[in-house]
């Protein structure tokens, strides 16, 4: 029997071990799609205690204790204090199985030292020991992150935001602090469905962009220019959230007729909002295309499904879960129709729901075209596929159909200061699925070769890939 | 090389072992849900032959047999008698990888203590050895379900059955025997699509309920007063066979409209049928939440494909296969319907496409309220997923998504009381799942923790989440 | 750490081991499904050199080099040369965890007798030594062949063929020569979508049949004829390629209307393009019924995705997808109308989507009628699914759901004379599945059963299934 977590953690052979402890575990990270907030990292905010920095706004965590039968009140009832950390620490060896089982014990291992296992018993002794460092100034936001050897973070910012944290990390800045990058998620600009919200929106975005949004055209234009001082401020990446792909090709002129119309309060027909979100999301992949940027298309989320918890406690709360309409045809027509103008950009497509795995590899392999390689991406294993077998599952997919060697690995996509081992989760993953082909002779025993490609998918695709400006070479 | 079927089978390691042998395999078993006749039980039927006992009605070694090349004949052309066994018999070893392979060897091994694998050349033998002991009277059908330790079974009633042998046995149990408890299974009554035999069934529903069926309304109340009456003699979930989530939802008087248009013999629209079930699925939602019954929705199964083959034999005769519709957004309204009013009972999910496992596992997480531990069940793998990498996909992606540890465990689904070693078989799945994170240092040796969570999936879980009445403590 | 590639691999226990170099290693080869030209088998083609041979027309390598990024102009801009080999070589290490790697080692392995890993370096030394073997009349097209011990080869063939080469090698074939059947794929007759080019096609067929066709009837007649023609030259097998499944029933004369109304050049609409396939394609089946040919199915290819690369390029090039459409329920009225008039043939069903292997195991079981053992077939894991994954999923749901060991087996499904290799590929996936299960005691240590299994799967099933005159018996 293996002990439980330790350093060679999910490493069943020799040559899986060498893999990460001689190649990937010393290798930085950019964590190039997170929702950390960027006033956080520019203000170097502290956390209160446990509870504040590890369940305040972790939804992950709040499904669980639910699913464990711990009453709302205790979850989202009051700001996160000890009864919150209680209602976790119980839960958690409950969690057997469940990737938040090994995220909490690599964050506790991790960030405090912490090696005993959470429970009722363990709790208070850990709630003291982890409040007493969190009291340290090297437990602020930005320390935490160098702690974890961390590059670089690509935040998720709307183009109605006027990036001032990004404007001020961006100056003060020290030698080793992380690069800041803002990523460009335009997802309220589509959202025609609701014609009162988008208009407000419209005139945030206006005002942003300094322009007055009266047609699609202005629209377009209001977008670029926020792309363009996006770009300027290191942004090299977009972010959608898609139901599903869209691919409902209309002329500029009904594109124009469609933005009258929901600007007059109308709400579109299905098909008129397909039309719209394919006709502006093409426009910012054209865009995206003429900076170099890659496009992130996150497919197959549906939110907000409790309409009850919806209306009490908002969107973002534990809510969502994995659609499963088919995607595969839509999907190569919006990729098709940016390829027929050159204007295809990098792109990474990630579903929420695993069974698409294949089909996105499989269309993938239809647009690269020799320019980039890996110019088009299958996404980490997002959410609810990020565990072992999700990842794993992702990986063998993309090593089966297209080019494992070149992926750009792993992003947290979370919202906290400590998820950050997760990184060292999927490079475990990874290498114990190298390392097992090299064990089995599926691949020679050559770690130049492999321990390069480790290093590669760790780190050094991501840098090239984005090429945020700053990353250290 | 690990002899054949021993006692450590399907175990690669120690604690898998110990998991089973020191935790799970002395649990007594809750068959929440299978389709043995009450009248067996009421009556402790006894089997005239191994062909009787084992083959009579299983459309599962049917088709096998019909894969395999046996003629119809030999199959369901006659009685099942010694040469239809001898069909079974050689085709066994041509079942290789095959779930019936391993059930077909621990129901002889566990029941007749019969070691060998059978074959045409081993058949003779075991033919006469099981007929002698099946001439006993410790091969009754009570005894048989005695033997393998069960405490209560849950079959499967239609609201219009008079549950005559549910009363009977109720009266006449003796103490050791086990718990029959009926189960509530409405379809006919949903069943609108076919004007005249659901008509007919009003009647019968009508009859039982001691009501006149001619509104809406009064369908309602006379499946309220049903479920009163299931609810007295220990029913405590009702079960659904849906092709596909219904999820129309129309006002009270349209569904009053509908109602009429059918009993004047009309056949409805698709879009109307939806409507219909869907207002009496969530009706039949509400009586479930106000008694604290569980809802078991059995989704996607295609029936009777085979039109020449089911105008000869007949439904449940082997002609079934896994649909493969869109599920989750029909699936997430019909339960945020019921969500909305307060009034969403227990409800477990279960889908005859694998696929569909990460769709129902995160919707469900949706809504866990924290009143139930596992509130949401994603059901154990059914019907064609019966078996190891079924059970282990299940049971992955509900440790993934969802918690592992919650799980209310195993049913038979079956129509033979020779099919209760399916409960040893996925508890060995189960303690190879939880002994193999051990192993592998993914949980700590904690054997009070992780044979606590076995022991529950066995047994403690179905006992406290269903709560039929009469079982022991 | 096991040896790169050796004698065992893919095997990590005895039991595999045994089976293959008892069992499976000897049986000859019946590749009952490709795209070999059959002018290149008459007429003994030779190769100009390693890059003509191996890169040629082979788009699974053209889409590897473009996602690493490989310019175009280096893999279709000139005929396949040095330079383009060279391409291919600095790409290989990077195709680590794809089937490519192993295939591409195992081809340079058994024809030419090369162990050390392609790569850039190595590529060289690798060019000149297979291109002197090359040059020698042992690596002919038939020398090929006959060295990976193939008996019968089926080449996919249009209706309006001639199929002069068969014509010819059927005359000229020496003994020991393997034989060469041709399969009726009438795709072109199906494809009503484009009248132009379909009308065109029917003047091609007409000639071949000939017979004039200007009618729905007349079409069936000539499609008949030349099944007739087909069946002369040993041809037991049509082949099918569709998007999804199709089940439009309409009448004879409605299908006459809609023929009329194409050849008037008018395009129809969707739900008339289905019923004239549904109808031609039912017609088709009932022909191979009669014949006792197999009818083979080919689901979920998305082609052409590329409009760009289409325009330039053509179709086969690499540019292909796997569809997600669901497809159960077609699938199953489709068969069932064959078997309602007791007309079903034979029928091997692949989806280039794995996620429908549930949906088309559980459906095959719905039409096993006891005529022929595995009368229904899963098709061996297809194109973008043909690896270790891939084809231990589609034999593992086969096992789970139907017979393994009625499997007919692997098909190369390739337009390269060097791919033979992919029959032991399958063969050591084959054996590393059944010996884990002998290894682990799921299975009886019976060799004479299981090694006989394994014998099946590799050659005679398929040589009783297929029955093509000439292959040795």
């Amino acid at each position: 029997m293996k002990p439980f977590m330790n350093a060679d953690f999910l490493f069943p052979d020799a040559c899986s071990r060498r893999l990460f402890h001689d190649f990937a575990a010393g290798m930085p990270i950019i964590d190039y799609h997170c929702h950390l907030p960027p006033a956080d990292i520019a203000g170097d905010s502290r956390f209160r205690d446990l509870a504040h920095a590890w369940l305040g706004g972790d939804h992950y965590k709040w499904r669980a204790m639910r699913a464990n039968g711990v009453p709302e009140e205790d979850i989202t009832g009051h700001p996160a204090d000890y009864r919150t950390f209680m209602a976790w620490a119980s839960t958690v060896p409950k969690l057997a199985g469940n990737p938040l089982y090994h995220w909490a014990h690599m964050e506790l291992q991790r960030y405090f030292g912490i090696d005993a296992p959470l429970s009722e018993k363990t709790a208070p002794m850990i709630w003291e020991a982890c409040n007493a460092l969190l009291a340290k100034p090297e437990f602020s936001a930005r320390s935490l992150l160098k702690k974890m050897n961390v590059k670089a973070v690509g935040t998720t910012d709307d183009p109605a935001d006027t990036l001032e944290h990004h404007v001020a990390y961006a100056k003060a800045r020290q030698p080793g602090d992380p690069v800041m990058a803002p990523s460009f998620r335009p997802d309220k600009a589509l959202a025609v469905e609701d014609p009162a919200a988008w208009k407000a929106y419209l005139d945030r975005l206006g005002a942003a962009a300094g322009v007055s949004i009266g047609s699609y055209g202005e629209l377009v234009a209001a977008l670029q220019k926020r792309h363009d001082a996006f770009h300027e401020l290191g942004c090299r990446a977009s972010d959608h959230a898609l139901l599903a792909p869209v691919a409902a090709f209309v002329s500029e002129q009904a594109l124009e007729g469609l933005f009258a119309k929901v600007l007059a309060g109308a709400v579109l027909a299905p098909d008129e909002v397909e039309a719209f979100k394919t006709g502006l999301l093409l426009e910012i992949g054209r865009m995206n295309a003429r900076r170099g940027w890659a496009m992130q298309l996150h497919l197959a989320a549906l939110r907000n499904l409790n309409t009850a918890m919806f209306l009490k406690l908002g969107p973002d709360t534990g809510y969502d879960a994995s659609a499963d309409r088919p995607i595969a045809e839509k999907l190569a027509l919006f990729l098709d129709a940016l390829q027929a103008d050159g204007l295809l950009p990098k792109t990474i497509l990630y579903s929420l729901n695993p069974n698409d795995l294949e089909a996105i590899c499989t269309i993938m392999g239809c647009f690269q075209d020799g320019s980039t390689p890996g110019k088009l991406q299958s996404g980490s294993a997002w959410w609810f596929n990020d565990h072992i077998e999700g990842m794993r599952r992702q990986m063998v997919a993309l090593a089966n159909i297209g080019l494992l060697s070149r992926f750009v690995g792993m992003l947290t996509d979370s919202r906290s200061f400590l998820s950050f081992p997760r990184h060292e989760y999927f490079r475990r993953i990874l290498c114990a699925l190298v390392g097992g082909w090299m064990e089995a002779g599926e691949i020679p025993p050559d770690f130049d070769t492999f321990g390069g490609m480790v290093r590669d998918i760790c780190y050094n695709n991501a840098k090239n890939y984005f090429a945020i400006p700053g990353v250290e070479e």
